[in-house]
């Protein structure tokens, strides 16, 4: 995707559409936001760590029953905007507000509202309910954009119940297949004891759309993707927003270590093959070899057979999550775990384990689109500009890399992309203390408000529109 | 409990005893006793690994419907040699063939039925089946012994399903109380969800007798407990009967890990609270402390939570089992565990992590009794001495201490005791490969036949049939 303002870099065109822009005067209501962010949160609430009653985390897994309710909340609220409603085949909630021009594209807000099992208010909630503001805005003023304006929440962002992030953005950038995306099975059976699959519960919550989930049935001028930091750098630095420039490259692998199953009591040290103490191993050698590239890996998952306190394990699975910035340095971080986990399993567990690895996800770095980061950029520094200046550097933004996937990873194969950063109190994210203050939050949604804006009017003016 | 051979070694007194006894012709039937083998194996079978009918392993978990079936087998069998059968409150099944004398506490012999979720056929299996062949030759020859002769089999040995290992034999030895035994709830959930007590099992069985539980209600005179070695021992040294002097101390502990579940891809590597990686670095060293003292450790079960490929684990819980033939050893290498422990999750876990110790069992170093070893030492000479020589040093027994716990640790508390191991091919236990060949298997009956003859006549010698 080219840039739309030929031969002019970013900073200089919406500096341009900046001093030109009208519509100075919307501003996001903070309490209307924080309201919608807990009401909406009122379902699948869990995990009480205070005595507010918004002192609480999330367990709302995607296509559980309360995620089915607050989709229905979802649209509601976007109905009584008055935006067209849709939903596509993969439970993807689409909300229109006409713009002069109402055939074009729209121009997109997006997050998602499924959480973690033990997860937080405002990872994924945040996006959505400042995308919900915004179109509020648009409406009490009765502003009339260029092109439509719209927002989006995808389903099973997190990957947490059906073990694919971002799965249902994937089908829509067509770089994943339907068939696949239908056919996962959550990871920990229902309660009956079966492993339902992602198209036997939307069918079963009524989210089974019969729209074609693809960008190609139904594009984006562009996207735009509110989201919590979910570390601890805006925050160390004392600044307001992170203009995302891109996302960090990640692979998820599943690692099998068979070993054998023998006594506890009478199997000599050096006659074991002990899966449980290689797989310690090879977690504790993995982690080393991230931090010397200065990336990331986390073990979220560990399942081990036969499981009893007496005998060793027979079979140990886990999953390794490696991350870096840069697509060559993971390459070197996946390379150095496969030879040097193949040296631990031959020649430092004893009598020797043998490994599997299962390649789960490969996501390449993304690189953001530049009139998207502009139009961030741009309107991070107005919503800045008259905050106390805290930060060292006296700039209260900063440009970005995302350490998480995002739905905005996969926008960006098929439209321009930017997404912004809000503070996330000690970096706690994934947990139910994750936070994110009043303030922050509408500092975050003004700030989408903005963008989105700034863009609609940059694809008008250069005659984008058709 | 003192020796019956005042002021003589035993060593001298059995090779006195041999020289007289007149139960040389009592053979044990080789085929007969690997045909009951495989006969109760049958209830239960699991793990095919070959196409043999025998080769499979074994699923009979404690008071499973397997196990009922195998214990409707052992009464119907015991029964039909004449012998007198209860049952006690703890599902214990006693066997008394009558002696001379039957007014007096039987010499016993006895092991267990239940196995190992991922179990073979001879752990436990061998040592009831070998005392029902040893009763069998008894009843073929109309041999008259002494006192009664019986045979136990103990409930829930291997504490795979209800977590406390012998605690049949344990609540036998009043080392266990009645109660806490009853309550124990399996480890995993049956198919209804539910996690049965073992009395709520028990009863669903019919096998809850109103016998009282308790080696004051039921004396033994003295108990022979024959056993695969589960270990690589005895195939090493190319010798056929280990003759069992105790066994080594064992600690089971369970650790939990507390740290703090946050996100993947956003939580820098020095701003973690990865409980997984902690776990990770604590079974490593604490398999390093124990090799360094010459001891044993193993981690058979690891749980972490919540659970997600891209959320480090907020909580770890692992199993620890440390063992040692010295009991000050043993505490040694617990106190290590525990300092090193400390260490690893304060200052080499970067932002930290919380542990807690559960010790969930603790079985000191065992010595068995002068008087059981002699006769089963001289009953394996006895055996042996017309076997080729394979061994370096031409003596194919030799003095063990065991590796595993046995119910024998806990007979040992309130009568003589010792027990005979044998050949376990590749030294691999709870695992549906184990293997006892049938000769080796006839060769241990047959040592346990002559221990249990010698240890008869020896107590009538010495008055003890009061």
């Amino acid at each position: 995707m080219g840039s739309l303002i030929n031969g002019v870099n970013g900073q200089h065109a919406l500096t341009f559409i900046k001093m030109k822009h009208d519509f100075a005067s919307l501003k996001v209501n903070q309490n209307r936001l924080v309201d919608a962010i807990h009401s909406s949160s009122e379902y699948g609430s869990a995990h009480r760590y205070g005595d507010d009653a918004t002192e609480t985390g999330m367990a709302r897994l995607s296509l559980n029953d309360a995620d089915k309710q607050v989709r229905d909340w979802f649209k509601v609220n976007v109905e009584s905007l008055g935006c067209v409603y849709s939903v596509d085949q993969m439970g993807n909630q689409f909300a229109i507000r006409p713009g002069k021009n109402s055939t074009a594209s729209p121009v997109m807000m997006g997050s998602h509202l499924d959480t973690q099992p033990t997860g937080g208010r405002y990872d994924g909630i945040l996006g959505v309910n400042a995308g919900l503001e915004v179109l509020k805005v648009l409406h009490e003023h009765k502003f009339e954009s260029e092109g439509s304006i719209g927002l989006v929440n995808w389903t099973n962002e997190e990957g947490a119940r059906f073990p694919m992030m971002a799965v249902a953005s994937g089908v829509w950038a067509e770089a994943v297949p339907l068939n696949k995306a239908w056919n996962l099975a959550e990871v920990s059976a229902s309660e009956d004891g079966a492993k339902k699959t992602m198209k036997e519960e939307l069918e079963r919550i009524g989210y089974l759309g019969k729209q074609k989930a693809s960008y190609k049935e139904f594009p984006f001028a562009a996207h735009f993707e509110l989201h919590i930091e979910q570390g601890p750098i805006l925050e160390m630095e004392k600044r307001k927003i992170g203009v995302v420039e891109g996302a960090q490259a990640f692979k998820w692998f599943e690692i099998t270590v068979r070993g054998r199953d023998t006594h506890a009591g009478t199997t000599p040290m050096n006659a074991r093959m002990d899966s449980m103490l290689c797989a310690a191993k090879l977690i504790v050698q993995a982690n080393k070899i991230a931090k010397e590239h200065d990336g990331l890996a986390t073990t979220g998952i560990l399942n081990m057979q036969p499981g009893s306190v007496n005998t060793m394990a027979h079979t140990v699975t886990f999953t390794l999550d490696i991350r870096h910035k840069s697509d060559s340095e993971l390459s070197e971080i996946e390379k150095q775990c496969r030879a040097q986990f193949q040296y631990i399993a031959e020649n430092d567990s004893e009598k020797g384990c043998k490994l599997e690895w299962n390649e789960l996800v490969n996501s390449p770095a993304v690189n953001f689109h530049e009139d998207c980061i502009a139009a961030v950029r741009d309107s991070a520094i107005e919503v800045c500009e008259d905050l106390p200046q805290t930060s060292n550097d006296g700039q209260l933004w900063k440009p970005m890399i995302s350490g998480a996937g995002h739905d905005s990873c996969y926008t960006s194969r098929r439209c321009p992309t930017s997404m912004i950063f809000t503070v996330t109190k000690d970096g706690v994210s994934h947990n139910p203390r994750e936070y994110c203050s009043p303030e922050d939050c509408a500092l975050g949604a003004q700030t989408l408000l903005g963008a989105v804006l700034r863009y609609d009017r940059l694809r008008a003016e250069h005659g984008n529109l058709q």
